[in-house]
C-alpha cells in the first residue's frame, strides 16, 4: 500500500432478516462503494459471518479502499445484543444465537467494529442525516419483520448495559392476545409487525375478501410484502386498508407508552412498510396516538415518515463507529 | 448576618398530594432542620405557595440558616412539569394549573431554584443514597395517589425538554378498563394507585369480605391508607390480599414495557404501600414482571424494595439543585 493513502473511511453495515448491507463511507459520509445480498438466515451463524465478511469486501473492492485504509465499522444487527462484546446474543428471525460479529470482523479487517441494534442505527442515521436532525430526543420506530424501536437522546443513542432496548415491539397490547415470532403473547409485534399483517391478508385473500392480492401474490405470506399490499389498496381491496389502520392503530398504542416515557421530540416511522404508504400509516399513529396521551404531551412532538430508507441504517451505523472511536482516540 | 457565615446549604422539598416537606442540608447533606405540613391542595394555588414559603421558613429556623447561606432549592412535585420555565402545568390531585414554583421561590428566597417531578427526585435520592446507589439506569415506581416513574439514567434524571417524563402510571394496559384521574382509559393508574386499591378496598368492606379493614376504618377510600391494608392482610382479609396482588401484577405488566424500553439495571419500588408491605409487592412484581419479558432481559435486572422513604424526595431535590447548580457554575 502506498503510504500516503488517507486513512479515514468507515464501514456501515445493516444485517436485516431478509437482507444485508454494507456501504464504505467518506469522512463527511459521502458512499463511495457498497454492497447488498440475501441474508440466508437459515444457513446459520458461519456461514452467515461470511457472508458479511463477502459483502463488506465487495464493497470494500467497489469504493477502491484497502483494509489499512478504515477507521472502523459500525454494524446494525437484529437484537438483543451484547453490546460490549459485541455478540449478536438471539436473533429469532434469523434463527441465530450468540454470533460474534465484532470479533469476526475485526479479526478480518484489522479495525475498531461496533455492533448496535439496527433500529437504533437507522434512528441515529436519521438523528444525523435525515427527518430527526439534532432533534434533542428522537424515537423512531420500524415496523418490518418485527417492530423495531429505537432512541437518540442528547446525541448518543439510549442504550442498555450489556444489550440493546427500545424494544417497543415487545411490549404488551392484549393481555390474551396472539403470540409473536418471541412467544409474547399480545406483543405489539404480533398484531402490528409486517409478518402479523400478512398472515392477516393471506386470511382475507384465502376468504376471498382481497380479490386484487390473491390475483397478485395468492396466499403465500413469504409474497405478501409491502409494495403489494399498498397496491391492493389502491386497487381497492378495502380489508386490506382496514388490516393497516388496525396495525398503525396498535402502533399509536405503544407508542403513547413510550411518550408518556421518554416525551420524545420527534417520533420517526420507518421501514418497508411505511415507506409503501408513509401517508396511511403516519396519519393512522399520529391519531391513535394522540388518544392514548395526558392532554399536557399532545404538543409536545411530531410524528413523521423516514427520509433515508434503506440508508439510514448503514449511514447510521458508519456514523455511529464515528461517535464511538473517534471519541475513543480524542481520550487516548 | 455576620460575614463568616458559610454559603453551602441546600433546601430540598416535597410537594405530595396530601402532605408537603421542607429540608436543609449542608454541603455533605447532613440534614439540619426540617418541616412538613398539609398539602391542602383543594386551597388553590397561591395559598399553596404560601404555605410552600412558610413550611421552607420553618425548617430554615430548625436548622439556624438565613436565607442567604442557600445555594439553591430543589422542589419536587406532581408533573407534568414545564421544568425550563419551572412551572407545576397541571397537578390533577392537587386540582392546581400553571403554578409558579421557581419564580415564586427564587424571589422569596433569592437562591436559585430548580423544580423535578417529585418521583424523579425521589429516583434520584435513591441514586445518590439509597437502593440504587451509583447504578448506570435506575427506574423507580412508586404507586401512590397515582402511580409515577422516574429514571436515572447515566447519573441525570432522564427528561423531557419542557416537561417530565417517565409516567408510567399513564401507560395503557386494557384497552376498555377503568378511567384514571386524567380521564385515561385502562392506564396502570387506574388499576394499581393506592386510590384505584382503596376504591377496591372500600367495595369489598361494603361487601362484608373484609371484616377487618371494614371494622376498622369503614368503607371511606379517604381511610383506607397503606398502613391499615397491611394491617388487613396480617389479621386475614384475604380479599385485601388479591386486591394488592392484582395491582402488582399490573405494575409488573407496565414494568416490562418500561424495561424493554429503558433496560435498567435496577428497579426501585417506593412508596407509603410499598413501605407497608415491601416482601408481599416487590415479589409480586418481580414475578409478574419476569412473565412478560423477552428471555434476554431475565438476567439484566433487580426489582428491589427503595430505602430512604420519605427522605428519598427531599434529599434528592437538594442533590439534584446541587447537580444543576454546581454545574452551572463551573460552566461560568
Amino acid at each position: 500500500m502506498p503510504e500516503d493513502k488517507e486513512k479515514d473511511y468507515w464501514v456501515g453495515f445493516d444485517l436485516g432478516g431478509t437482507k444485508m448491507l454494507a456501504a464504505v463511507f467518506d469522512a463527511k459520509f459521502k458512499q463511495l462503494g457498497s454492497e447488498r445480498k440475501k441474508t440466508k438466515g437459515h444457513l446459520g451463524v458461519e456461514a452467515g459471518l461470511e457472508r458479511m465478511i463477502g459483502t463488506i469486501r465487495s464493497a470494500l473492492e467497489e469504493a477502491d479502499i484497502d483494509d489499512t485504509q478504515l477507521l472502523g465499522i459500525g454494524v446494525g444487527c437484529p437484537g438483543p445484543l451484547d453490546l460490549a462484546r459485541g455478540v449478536i446474543l438471539e436473533a429469532p428471525n434469523l434463527g441465530w444465537e450468540n454470533a460474534p460479529v465484532k470479533k469476526t470482523l475485526e479479526k478480518e479487517f484489522g479495525c475498531p467494529t461496533v455492533i448496535a441494534n439496527d433500529v437504533d442505527t437507522g434512528v441515529f442515521g436519521e438523528y444525523r442525516f435525515g427527518a430527526g436532525k439534532n432533534e434533542r430526543c428522537v424515537l423512531g420506530i420500524f415496523p418490518g419483520t418485527g417492530v423495531g424501536g429505537g432512541c437518540v437522546y442528547e446525541g448518543r443513542i439510549f442504550r442498555g448495559k450489556t444489550m440493546s432496548c427500545m424494544e417497543i415491539g415487545h411490549m404488551q397490547l392484549l393481555a390474551d392476545g396472539p403470540r409473536s415470532g418471541t412467544g409474547q403473547a399480545g406483543s405489539l409485534e404480533a398484531v402490528a409487525s409486517r409478518l402479523a399483517i400478512a398472515g392477516q391478508a393471506a386470511q382475507a385473500a384465502f376468504r376471498g375478501q382481497a380479490p386484487y392480492l390473491r390475483e397478485q401474490v395468492g396466499t403465500d405470506i413469504s409474497k405478501i410484502r409491502s409494495g403489494v399490499l399498498a397496491a391492493a389498496i389502491e386497487n381497492g381491496d378495502r380489508v386490506i386498508k382496514q388490516i393497516i389502520v388496525d396495525a398503525a392503530n396498535h402502533i399509536g398504542i405503544a407508542l403513547a407508552g413510550a411518550i408518556h416515557l421518554l416525551a420524545p421530540d420527534v417520533v420517526v416511522l420507518g421501514g418497508g412498510l411505511v415507506e409503501a404508504m408513509p401517508e396511511l400509516i403516519v396519519e393512522t399513529v399520529n391519531k391513535s396516538v394522540r388518544k392514548h396521551l395526558l392532554p399536557s404531551f399532545l404538543d409536545t412532538f411530531e410524528v413523521v415518515a423516514a427520509e433515508l430508507a434503506d440508508d439510514a441504517t448503514i449511514k447510521g451505523a458508519a456514523a455511529w463507529a464515528e461517535v464511538e472511536f473517534r471519541e475513543t482516540d480524542s481520550k487516548s
